[in-house]
């Protein structure tokens, strides 16, 4: 089913953007688990817009009002369910994109799947807010996990053309993730911060938009953790990332970048570390042989298409008319979703990740 | 679980390269269908081993023993099972893999799941070997999709640095994917072909192996197909893809290449066609907007890393001494897979499709 | 996972009785269907408690919120999202249950499978009043089957040895399922109510509770619905009415009565009915044979245990000290749950049923 | 998908009686497990008919082959694949049964399910030889069970109108399972076996058949085991096994019985046993309150309907004329079902306990 994700640990995710709420439950968390509250406001909090100015300055009301699940700051086994109340909306900018369905958007896709009733307005269902529900979700899974040694983090490894550094494969630490979760831009390089603010900013300006990447790590997860074939590590965190709206590519390891190299330069051999446990010299695999975890980081990359909600004009089809006509999108829109994306992909990584452990 | 796929069609994969056979189950296919068998042989044909210098000269006997689910060429609606025998085993080549588990392949992590007792002659369940069920099941599929006007086909989009044109993301036809299909050497630039050969046969000349990219194409696929969030067609797609042997990264459309675009750049903007039907003027989208299908080509590229065997030597962990050591894998092993793997990519992306379709 | 159920239309159930609410998601509903919210009220009202002196006197508001998945009456294809806010608690009701779990009941089970972290109050998420979730998905499904030609109802067949007339296996029409949910105590046989009346009064005075039965038909399914082994029609409707608590048995058409038969007394020989149809003259099979519909009407009848929740002391273990004990169960209980069960019955077979035809 | 079946464990059965072979794959069993090759074939050997006058005289070839998953006597993780190959077919016994779809079988739905396009000799994928497969996966579940210290065994609790004496509910032992296992005609009073033979060699003189119960029992399942809701014991176990063919009820406990007593009576006291542990006094509830095991054993039984395919005359629909007539079913077939049933109801609740266990 389409909103529902997950073996161990199931999540569903409801709600439309301009509905009364958005929400989610997930299934499966182990009972007696403590929760953090400030720290699931805190996630909640870096994925919000109007925070900062290479994002949306649209407001809206992020906080999570739990229906189920959590007693006392205690899982109790049961589904945890939070729900978001809608805000902030402005419905009468969306009126005139039944007749133009917006180029690069699920409006049209939708309208056909849905035999025009789905809800237009804001996106509907295909809202890149509904990513607020997998933000909460894993924002609980994260903290299992971080009880079970596991980090998780991101940054921004590019936006347009402009090229972050990236993790370390070999050497990168929880230390270093959790860090990178505290900054208002997470980069590694910290140049590379005012390049891609300059090219979200040109965007911006020219009512237009831009895409990137981003680069996340787990560090921690043993070996041996994932299956072959369909249930394997790569398969199971494509299948989850590809959720998240403008997600368009998934790559592990050195990915599209391996094809171009030798097997001798792409094999990771491996060696004893000075615990005596097996690792491997290099991490091209990003962490994963087989499906399965080698106990290297696990590293992967999103590729975040610019946003297709932009507000200089498009010439496009008004499909009540036939005519080609201009198109322009009012609302204010992120010009560079990556930054705001970031929390959502480690959010995506920690609840695959919690379900291939349980 | 590991070695099933699906919702509406259900493949479910057995087999280990050096067991007695190998083979797939497929739940789900629609009753009456006809199956041309010469058709099937074909596809088969294309994914064996011992065909052409570019790939390995390893001998593999890859022909399917029907056991349920067809009677006279008709499926009848029964679980359709394919068992391929084993044979042409040297089993001898891999005995000192306990000892030295392999860079870049399976051996160890598959040993840390399974306790040891995974059969680790050929790469076991793991092997490329299991890919020869996966095309059965896809070679099945594709016919019942060609019944409803929908073809897939794919070609090497990419060997090291050497890059293939591309296919035309709004003009590809059912007629080039049938014919690309019939090629060799799949490329869409003959001219493509000879730089190819020269890189693989180069790497082959070392003891080395090499990695490259498949585009895989799908017309004929009307709008409204796919889901939101988790069962979109990335989703769905990307999911059975990675279950690919050395697929380490999956891109739609543009994909990565649209985080370098502005979105007025990547935006599709819509437009009638001479038939009256909605269609888009560019197709970044890869056919695919919100995860549902715009009735364009569906585009997708498929990563895979170099073939991990290689007969150079590799200084490496031997994991009974606890001492580095130098390992020299015998076999036959292709220098580079990504020739072989074009009818398997073609053959997952039918089976998704079909899944989608029912 | 354990609250969700379903392929092609999956619920998702959240909530425990002394939280702040429960609720439904329900996935995959057709978009564009008009929803008649008065018969949803209606379906709520049927199952709520404080209803009818035969069941508790205990009030719960049953009024359900949509959250998501519905627009000015009509379904937008988006998950379809309802809570029911929890109110009239008494939390003080259940605190002797950590030391003494109620015999029947499910307070010692969830215990250890929760590591004591479960809310105990009310039953948590084991509450029959999670069923109001299950009546109002089913209230929404109901109203799609019958834009389909199908009617589901259900009536009390037995309270403890009180037996009501059964459903006519063969005769029993839409008409007669509708209007049996259009009574207050809905028996086939109006002379039964007063027997089943008195039994339950009995119990109640004595501070006990009695079991009972109910059978529930659907009509209008057309033949050829369900598959063989474990999607069968028994399979799926047995795996979502076992869900209802205090549900011990279910059994389709003649079901164990059909174990004292003889092949040719049991077998239901087809014949052409007026309008040219295939039938069978009688119904022993409930309208299923290999897991697949007949085209007659499905009956199956669902054993409910009486409640365990019963006022009259009790010997049993004290968990805290290990000394046996007595245990009076506070707060208002059924003494009869089969009233109330009907219309759940009559929701979970809805949901299984459209499951199945989408 | 209909014959895939299971979460962590999970079960693909395909094969149609008179096609080559039928079998079974089985995903998700743990790694280095030591399976007995003589105890599965001992499995088999007690579901195969031919072996007493009170089965069916046919002769089935029910040894196994192994194709994937074994290596040495020992799992190796990969999916454990068996086929049986068919034989002792007579295909023209089954030509009338286009025309003459059998009362109480398969043979009409199937066609209108299938499009008339299904094997029909002997049943195709509805042939209850297709639970020689489900006895295989489950006698590799029940030695995986055994070294967990869980015990299963059934007996035939009645024949028509001939009981046996029941498992006692609380003291039913392991060996008690076991002794029930390497039984002829396993029944629990050895005067029931007399009257039974009577009553099935009754029906076989007079062309007819008769049904019956199968009771089944699971010793050693630690409590805690299960969910709430829809992956409750009881959803799961019925779920599987309403695939048997012929069931058509499940009760867990004093089942549909419990309807008929007062909560006073069916309510189970705990207690703590002489080794501290905590227990009930009775086991009305079959081990399973709120879904979740109490650590008593686990009890359920199956109604089997009479056997469908009866030699004697049966006046039913000729649909090719669209008149009634007289079908005589040839073939050898068993008179009662029950006999041959009992290891395959074993198979079922192993297969099923393993996979909550897992």
């Amino acid at each position: 089913m389409s909103s529902v994700w997950g073996n161990n640990i199931q999540i569903s995710i409801f709600g439309e953007s301009h509905g009364p709420a958005i929400g989610v439950t997930v299934h499966g968390l182990p009972a007696g688990e403590k929760i953090d509250w400030d720290e699931i406001l805190f996630q909640m909090e870096r994925r919000r817009p109007g925070q900062d100015p290479a994002a949306t300055r649209r407001k809206e009301t992020d906080t999570p009002e739990v229906l189920s699940g959590l007693l006392d700051g205690t899982l109790t086994g049961a589904p945890l369910t939070a729900i978001i109340r809608n805000g902030d909306q402005h419905s009468g900018d969306y009126s005139n994109l039944l007749a133009m369905p917006r180029p690069g958007h699920a409006d049209y896709t939708a309208s056909v799947r849905y035999n025009d009733a789905n809800d237009i307005r804001g996106g509907g269902h295909f809202s890149g807010r509904l990513t607020a529900a997998l933000t909460f979700a894993g924002a609980v899974c994260r903290q299992i996990l971080r009880g079970n040694g596991i980090a998780v983090g991101a940054h921004i490894a590019s936006v347009g053309d402009v090229q972050d550094a990236p993790f370390d494969p070999v050497a990168v630490t929880a230390e270093q993730l959790e860090a990178m979760g505290e900054k208002k831009f997470p980069v590694v390089d910290p140049a590379a911060e005012e390049k891609m603010r300059a090219v979200i900013e040109a965007a911006r300006m020219e009512g237009d938009s831009v895409g990137g990447v981003v680069e996340c790590a787990l560090t921690g997860v043993m070996a041996g953790i994932g299956s072959p074939m369909f249930e394997g590590v790569e398969n199971r965190i494509a299948s989850i990332v590809f959720g998240i709206p403008a997600v368009k590519g998934v790559e592990f390891g050195a990915g599209f970048g391996a094809t171009r190299l030798r097997g001798s330069e792409n094999n990771d051999p491996f060696l004893l570390d000075a615990e005596g446990e097996v690792r491997t010299a290099t991490n091209h695999a990003g962490g994963i042989l087989g499906g399965i975890t080698t106990g290297m980081p696990i590293l992967f990359r999103a590729a975040f298409k610019p946003t297709s909600s932009i507000s200089r004009p498009q010439r496009t089809l008004n499909v009540h008319t036939g005519e080609m006509d201009t198109l322009v999108v009012h609302g204010r829109h992120d010009p560079c979703i990556v930054l705001r994306a970031v929390p959502v992909v480690e959010a995506a990584a920690a609840i695959a990740m919690l379900d291939m452990l349980m």
